[in-house]
This record gives structure tokens, sequence and C-alpha cells, in this order.
């Protein structure tokens, strides 16, 4: 029985392993840690987990204390860089699922979350958790930064591509749409219902912090300075991210020998699935897949990639219980299907 | 010109009457006023309304100094009965959209709205603003409270029935769903649109603050005492209230006859539509129409109402037009359709 | 290892029963059966199942010939009881997901339904399958009567009222508000996106095939004979039903003591969660719960339950997997939690 | 009073006509025709329009008969250039809402729209109605074609940029999101609420019979040969358009500068609101205004531009309605605000 805590078990990604982990035969949750919601119970909180957990969230400092297999921090950037230190004299492993540990160049770290990174020993130490990247370092480390959700969804669309030198790694023009608990559990008017339905927005253009984590783990890949445009937006629907992406090809290219590639590139991965018809969101929400799809405009010799995923599960608490199997040595997928 | 102020113009049925008022070519709007909103334009808040509105909001009391023919009051309840005191110094009538003058016991104000009540004489001034039941008290009238909205659905579905004795008045079960913009502009987590999306949620069953206003406006009109059970629901739209009602019968009755005696009542109303097919919330979203429908349910001896309206509209913003129309001695349709 | 088959698999019902019987170690799905889309990848008409199965969907006629411990029939109603009897010759035991064999009273059937009956050998065999009703009978049967969606949530939420003599039996309001995937795959107009998002329609009052269902269930239960008043209406979202239902009490009573009886009523059904709370949907959706709650209406002397599942789980394949589990002597929530 | 018919009255955009020339006093109504809704009450297929409307739909080959001061014509694309010439004998001016009379070059008529085209003289005559580039043009026309619903908010994103040389006009990369209305009032189940909520999809992509719409009329009002990818997406939201435009910029230049410049060339344009911060569908929603934002990625050295409007009324309706009024040298506005 492999034991696990959760700090920051009150925002949705933390609940999400709480119902991931909670099902699981061979997985025991020592402690729920969270901030302000200390001292309640998890399923007054979140009353679907109702019969599935019995277990009060403690403060931060108190569920930090247990002795565990391995701790999964859901909190915003900026208090993971606090908590890991002293977890990890409790936790054999780490799994973060915030921004701390991403970016290895703290200069951007500082420009785009606005705070200072303490913590730089740690952070040189962190793999950057995209199992579809990064198996066998994931296998060996002790600390982990789970990827962000819009970065999940864009890096699988596009390290084929640039790895395999299809696509021109500048100015790459990508546009994604996020369901609203991306933003977490939150309480301003900007996030309430009446102000999102029946409506879109861009925002952040240009200046979201997810852009610095797509850039240097996609020239990180492909040994190439890969330059993108990112634009995300916000959609009427809880769940899911669909990202839409413009790449100007290499040289013509069929987009069929471009799918042989990237099923090539993504033979060995259980949770990416190359779509011949254009991929939908709601054949990955609440499952662990990324589904993508590629279109040549032979016009403008782009490459269009769509991909998908659910920003809750393959965008954070999903991906964190696949690098959580692997970690352990268990199969990938376990739990997970 | 007719000269107008809307105190409480930041929230969503002050920016209907803005919307409402702005595109009238025989009003013009004075003033503006907010609470923590003051200092901001308008067309800032609702870039909506941006081209149609040139002004910033001022504070509460200065908004109030204006002389116009009429104000509306759009805040919180128990900030209605600060304010028209005030008000009425400098502005000819007032139209309160807040509770604070529907009830004439101010003992149920009391236990319903928890505020003591301080205007026991304007409360006694002021005529409830439902035009199909009092129109020419209204075109008399100095001070209007406006009906709450789910009470606009329901007594609108129940008067030619009570008044006329087709149903017993003791006991009529209530359902109404709301869309979310009812609760305003908020910023608790509970009305974030992760929370309301793909969920249904009853809610102060038994004990809601418009339950004492559908009683006492029936009960006064029917001259029988009405006692309801009345559970209202959210359910993930923003505008429109959809109530459907349950009443006994008294005798046997064809809903034929039913329906001939509800035309009959609203003959002159034009904004009730009584319909033959079940109504639907969409036909009367945007508009000032409430869509009523019968059934009899020959099996329990009970007629079954179904009564819908758009919240913002008939049941606030629109309702309050329309008030102000009949008081200054326009069609009562003006700018309504 | 159990074998199944699924007849009417190209449904939202059938496709869920995929979903939940795919992913289990102890289950083998032999053969997929359907009308107009048979010779069709089952996960082409559903790419959320690309990976997880790997059939192609056969006839009606040619899934009925595979020899399997237990045949699924999710067809529509009329279609039941033609293909029953030729399934019972190679499938063990049958679980019928439609309406041919919930009512015991062909002249109803035939009423409701517009259908004749042409099985009564097999109906009178059939058990009702809510498994807190009849476990021991489902454990013993070979063909079972799945219950419909509206009618889980309203019998569940009245059962311990009716027979523990808390209610009268006579002239109960049930208002249920159902998401569109109850409507099944349909392609018209009116279950159109643009026709049902932010609105909400009652439909076919006192006249859904759903009611006899209900009444004649409650009345067995209860030994007395229960009339109901059923007003069914669509909300727009995708998955789950909410009911809310007056009964008269027979006394006065505490909702604490009501409470009380519910839960002894309830406490060997794991997946029957009594509320303290007002329940949501959303605790329930993607789950096999029912979340109930008790309000009592002291003013008009009724109790107010509400009563909340997910259509296309408890309200359809997560029970008939749940009796699925019964049949085949495995723990009840094998598989669904 | 000016007469108008109203063909093609039965689909969104014909009712959406119907709607706004119905509460106009200086418009009569002649007609309205229908294919296969002929017959009916136009209320009885709008509820929302009782009380509103008294009319019938009369055949296609009727409705073209009536004498009228302008015809609009809101026919799938394919049955303009069929009735038209009809209804040029009896109608002063005709406005047709579809496709058919938008592209001077057939070829790309039948490769996009997949039908021949028998109307060339017509088409010659046609003027493109987008009153912000063709306005006298469009008060001088007899047979206006007016804009598709991507074109209208992506042309009106594009043009000042492109005219006035600040991008390049090669390889712009497009994505727009719109609302299902788009779709029609339509009767698949792909657009069915269950197949579309909490869903997006991208569909059609580099391959939409609005691209060559969108090439042409930049390529003509720029003179130079503009190119784009464009590829649209299927949100959950009814009624709304946003796009989202990445073009290279010719040279450095200061997000400020540009806006200028679009303030500039849209300064005697009512319906177009250039944005200082992001814009948002829902200010634009049941409006004819078109939002425009705009944003320089100065890594990528690309304009972000974001464009939305209501594709009911901007993209269709309330467009035609402008032309109408230009057509007839009323103030541009009238009715539309």
């Amino acid at each position: 029985m492999f034991t696990v805590s959760i700090l920051g078990a009150s925002g949705y990604a933390g609940a999400e392993l709480v119902r991931l982990l909670s099902s699981r035969p061979d997985v025991s949750i020592s402690a729920l840690g969270a901030h302000s919601a200390a001292g309640q119970r998890m399923d007054a909180l979140y009353p679907a987990l109702t019969g599935r957990i019995d277990l009060v969230l403690e403060s931060l400092e108190e569920a930090s204390a247990h002795h565990v297999d391995c701790a999964f921090v859901a909190l915003p950037s900026g208090e993971g860089q606090k908590i890991v230190p002293l977890l990890l004299k409790n936790a054999k492993r780490v799994i973060d699922l915030g921004g701390d540990f991403r970016l290895q160049d703290t200069t951007l770290y500082e420009k785009y979350y606005k705070h200072a990174h303490h913590e730089k020993d740690l952070l040189r130490e962190a793999v950057y958790g995209l199992p579809e990247l990064n198996k066998s370092a994931i296998a060996a480390a002790r600390l982990i930064a789970n990827p962000g959700c819009y970065p999940t969804s864009i890096i699988l669309g596009l390290l084929p591509a640039l790895t395999g030198e299809i696509v021109e790694p500048e100015g790459i023009a990508i546009v994604s749409m996020s369901g609203i608990s991306g933003a977490g559990r939150t309480s301003t008017v900007d996030f309430s219902f009446s102000e999102l339905n029946d409506n879109i927005r861009a925002y952040k253009i240009g200046a979201h912090q997810h852009l610095p984590e797509i850039e240097s783990v996609l020239t990180g890949a492909s040994g190439r300075t890969v330059t993108v445009s990112f634009v995300p937006h916000l959609v009427p629907l809880t769940r899911g991210i669909y990202s839409t992406i413009h790449a100007r090809l290499c040289g013509e290219m069929a987009a069929a020998d471009i799918l042989k590639r990237y099923r090539q590139f993504y033979r060995e991965a259980p949770f990416v699935r190359m779509r011949e018809q254009i991929p939908q969101l709601g054949a990955v929400a609440n499952t662990n897949y990324c589904d993508i799809g590629l279109t040549v405009d032979v016009r403008t010799r782009q490459l269009i990639i769509t991909s998908t995923i659910d920003n809750l599960l393959k965008g954070a608490a999903g991906q964190a219980v696949q690098n959580f199997n692997i970690m352990l040595g268990l199969p990938e997928t376990t739990g997970l299907l």
C-alpha cells in the first residue's frame, strides 16, 4: 500500500487528486492539507466525495509532517517553493502541480510569475513531468514539476513536429480555449457564471505565465530556439482545453506522412491518441487522454495542429497520477482508464 | 423630455435600466449612482454600453441630489429605505426595485429580510407596482415598490385562478427555476461558473424572502388567505425564471374554460401572453413578456400553471420601465417592444 | 471472466455501458449490437472510447446470437419485447433498460407507450431492477426491467416516506428537471443546441410514460394507492435529473426524525446518500449515487423532498451494472466507484 | 412607410429580420416566405414573436410576388440565385444574406459552395454589403450581397491593417469561434445539445466556404494578394463569433499608433468600437456592434487582432438592416440601437 498526502486539497486539482487516488485499492491517503479550509471535512467542501474520503483538512504544516511515499502539492504558484523543502523531509517523493519548479531560468520565473525564487538547488533537481518526453528521468526523480495545463496540450501537439524538423521553430501562432475550472476555485466577479456564460474572451495575450514554459521545454527538446505567440481564451464550459496551432512547414510534406511520424513518436505513449478526424474536446473530457489532429494548409504552407485535453486530468491531477505511477514502478495507466 | 436618475446602476438590474432608458428619445438620464463603483465610467463597468451612455457613476448621495421626473433605485434590500426619503426631496417619483417597500407587514419584512424597517410612513404610501393588478394606483403613485422577480412570475400565474375561485388558496406548491443573474453581480465561490455550470440546486426552501410577498399580494387581491410552499432553484442559464405551480381545483373545470377566464382577466395586459402550448423560457428571454400555460391534471384534480419571464426585464428593469410609463401617462409598452 | 453483450450500443446509455464494462478486468464484452449503426466501429461513433474497445457494431440479430452471461438491452421502448425472447436463448440473464417490462398492467403500458404488449409471460417473470427495493429478487432473476431515469430519482425519494406512512399517498406534486441526454441521441430541431441552450420548458405534463411506473411501484411497495402529478422539464445541461417533490405529511413530524427514518431505510444501500444540506446535481454527475434532501414546510404541512441522480448512470447504465453485479453475486459497487 | 418581404423567414436570420423590422414604425412587412414551413403562422414557429407579427408564411413563389421596397433573402446558398431574378421583378431592392452573390469569381464559388452559378449578370451587378467598406456603392445598389458572419468579423478586424500596410498580406492565421446558431436551424445529431454542450471542435479547416470571401474582399480592398489560413470552431454558446488573428507586422510599430490608425479608419462607422481592453463577445451579443482589440507581440513581431460580433446581427440580419437603411437614405443606425 502506497501512502500519499495532498497539499492544497481544497482546490479543483486537489479534489481531482482525492477522487482519483481514493478509488485505488493500492493507495492510502494519509493526509490532506489546505490553507483557509483547514479544519473542514473534505466531503463538506466537495459533497461529491461523500462516502469516498473520511478526512478532515489539516493545516499545510500539519499535513507536511506525515511520512508518505509521495506528496502532491496543488497550491498557487509561489506557495510550492515554500512548502516543498519542508515536505521533502518526510515525503520520499514530491509532485508539484504549481509553476514553481517548471522554469530553470529564474529570470523568466520572476518576470512571468512575479515572485522571487528562493529554492534554486531544488529547482535544479526538479524533473519536468511530461511522461511523453521524460519518462526515464521521471522514474528516477525525487521532485517532479508537473506541467501546466496549456503547455501540456501545446507541447504534445508540437513535440514531434519540432524535434522532427517538420516545422519552423519561430513565430508559431497558438490559440487556446480553456474551460473555466482552469482558473481554480475563485470568487471574483469576473469568474461568476453570469459574466462567463454566453461569453468568450481572450486574456493575457502574449503575457501568460505558461508562455516561457512552452518555449523553454520545446527549445530544450528540439535543440532549436522556439518562439511562440500564445493567446489563451475563456469559453463557457467547465473542463477542457482546446489548442489550435499554426506553424510554418519546413518543406512540402503530406499530412499522411506527418501523421505517420507523430504515430511513431508516440508509439509508447498510452494517453496520446492521434486522430484522423479533427479532434473534439468532448472525447477527452473526464479522461487522461490528449487527442491530436493534423491538417496541412497547402495554400499558406502551414501545419495546423489541434490538440485537446481535460485540463484537470491530463492538464493537472491525471498527469500527476501518471507521474506517480512511473515513479513507483507501476504501469503508467494504473487508475487512469 | 423626461429626466431620470438610476441609483445602483452598477448592478445587473441597474445596467438593464440604463440600456432600456438610454435608447429612448423621450428620456434623458441625468445621473447614475453607485456605492463602491462610484467614480468609474458606466461603460467601463459594462463595455456593452459603450457609445450609448457617457456618464460617470456618482456616489449615491450625489446622484440623489439631481432634480428628476423619476428616480429608479436598484439597491440591495435595506438600502432602499435609507435613500428613498432623501430622493423624494428632488425626484417627483421614485421606483424602488428592491424589497423594502413591498411588505406592508413590517414583522414579515424583519423576519425574512433581517433588517428593521425605519420608514413606515413611506411604506404605507408605497404602491405595489404590478401593472396587471394595480394600474390606476400606479398612475397616481409617488413611490412604487417594484415586484420581485419570482413573485412576478408566480402572482401573474395565480391571480386569475385565485380571484376567480378556480383553485383552493391553501397549500399551493410552487417550484421555480431561476437563471443566475437573479443573484446579482456577486463574487462568491458559490456563484462562480465552475460551481453552477452543469449543476442544479434548490435553495432557501420555505425561507426565501419572496415568500411573504407572494402570499400577501395574492391574499390581498383574492380576499382569501393564501398559503404557498415555495422552492426556488438555480439552473445553468443567465436570464429567466420558470415557475411551475400545483394548485388544487375547487371543482371540476376544463382547461379550455380556465384559459378563457385567464384571457378575460388579462385582456388589457399587453405583456401577458396566454399560451395554448406549454410555454418556453426562451420565448420571453430579452423581452418584457410573461408567458403562461395551463394544464388540468384530472387524476389528481390539480391545476398546473407554468409561467415564465425574463428576471431582469419583466422581473425587474422592464417592469420598472412599464411602471414609469404608466406614472407618466405614456403608453404602457413604450420602449419595451 | 463474465461475458456480456450490449444491444443498442449506439445510444447514450449503451455507450455508458461500454465505458463502464470495458474498464473492468472481470468482464469481457463479446458483442455490440445496433440497428442503423451496424457495421460501424464503436469508437468511430464515440471517439471517447478509442483505445478502450475494439469492436464493430453487429446487427441486433447477430449480436443476439452470442452466448453470454448477461445481455444488456438499451433499445427504444417497443424494441425490447421483440428482442428479449430471442436473446434469452443464448444469454443466461437479460437486463432491459427500456420500458417494456416495467409495467405489469399492460393496459397502462399500451396507454402510455402506445404499443401493444406481446410478451406477457416474460413480463410476469421480469423483476423491477431497483436494488434498494428488490435486491433479493434481482439476485434470483433471469430478466430485469431496469427502472426509468425519472422514476429512479422519484421512487428513491418517496419510498421511505410512503412505506413508513410519513406522507399521504394521494396528490403528490412532483417537478423534475432533466439534462438533455435523457432524450437520447436524437436529430430533431427541438433538441438542437440552439433551441435548448438558455432555455427551460416543461413537457408531457401529466402524460409522461414514466408516470404509471412511479405510481405502480410506489403503490406496490407501500400497499397504499399512490397518485402523483408529474411535471418533467428540460434544462440546459447534458447529464442529470433533479426532482423536487411536495407531499402532505400525515402528522406533525420533525425533519430530523424523518431523516433518521430514511437513513434507517437506506442503511444497506451504498448508492443512496442522505444529505443534511440541500443536494446538488453536480455532486452526483458522473457517479452512480442518488443524493436526497428533506425539508419540512411547517406552514403548509408538507414534506419537500429533493432527489438527484445522473440520468445515464443511476438512471440507466450505472443501475444496470449494479443489477448485473447483484445477479452475478458480486459486491454491488464493483466497477461503480 | 417602407414595405418589405422576407424570404426564408423560418430560419434564425429570417426570424431576426422579422424581430428587427416588426418593431419599426416606418416599416411594414408585406410577406414572409419559406420552403417547408409555408402555411404555418410565423409566431407558431417562433413563439417569441407572438403579438409582434400576424402573418402566415407563404411559399417562396407567393412571397416573391409582392411589390415591395426591399426584399430580404435568407435562404441556403444555391437558393438565392434561383429566387433573386424572380424577386427583382417586384422588389425595388434585394438584400441576399446567403453566399450566392459574394464571390465575383465563379470558379471559387463552384469550388467552395459546390453549386454551379447561373446568374453571372446579376452577380456582376451585386454590391458586397459591408457598410464600413462600400457605403456609397450600397446606397446606389439594387442587389446587395450581405457578408458572411465569419468574414464580417475578420474583414473588419483586418481592413485597416491591410489597406494601411501595417501587416504583411500573406499567411495570416485566423482562428474563429462561433456560437451554434451559425449553423442555422438544423436537425442533425451533430448539432444536438448533448453533442455540443461542454464541447469544442474545429471544423472545415482550410476548406470553409467563407475563406475565398475573406481573401477576395481583403485583396480587393488592399490591392495586395491576401492569403489566410482560416480555422473555424464551434463552442458551446448560441450567439456570437470571436475571431483571433495573427498577422506579421511590416515593421516595428507601437500598439497605440496602430489603434490610432484604426480609429481614424473607422471614424464614421457607428457600429465598430475600437477597444483598449481585450474585447468580450458578451459585450456585442444582441447588438449590431463589432468590437475590435489590438495587441502587438513584440517577441514574434506579430499583430494580434481580436474581433467579435453577434453572428445573427452584425453577421447577418442586423447588417442587412444596416444596408437597408443606407439604401433607403435613412440614418444607418435606425432600429439598431
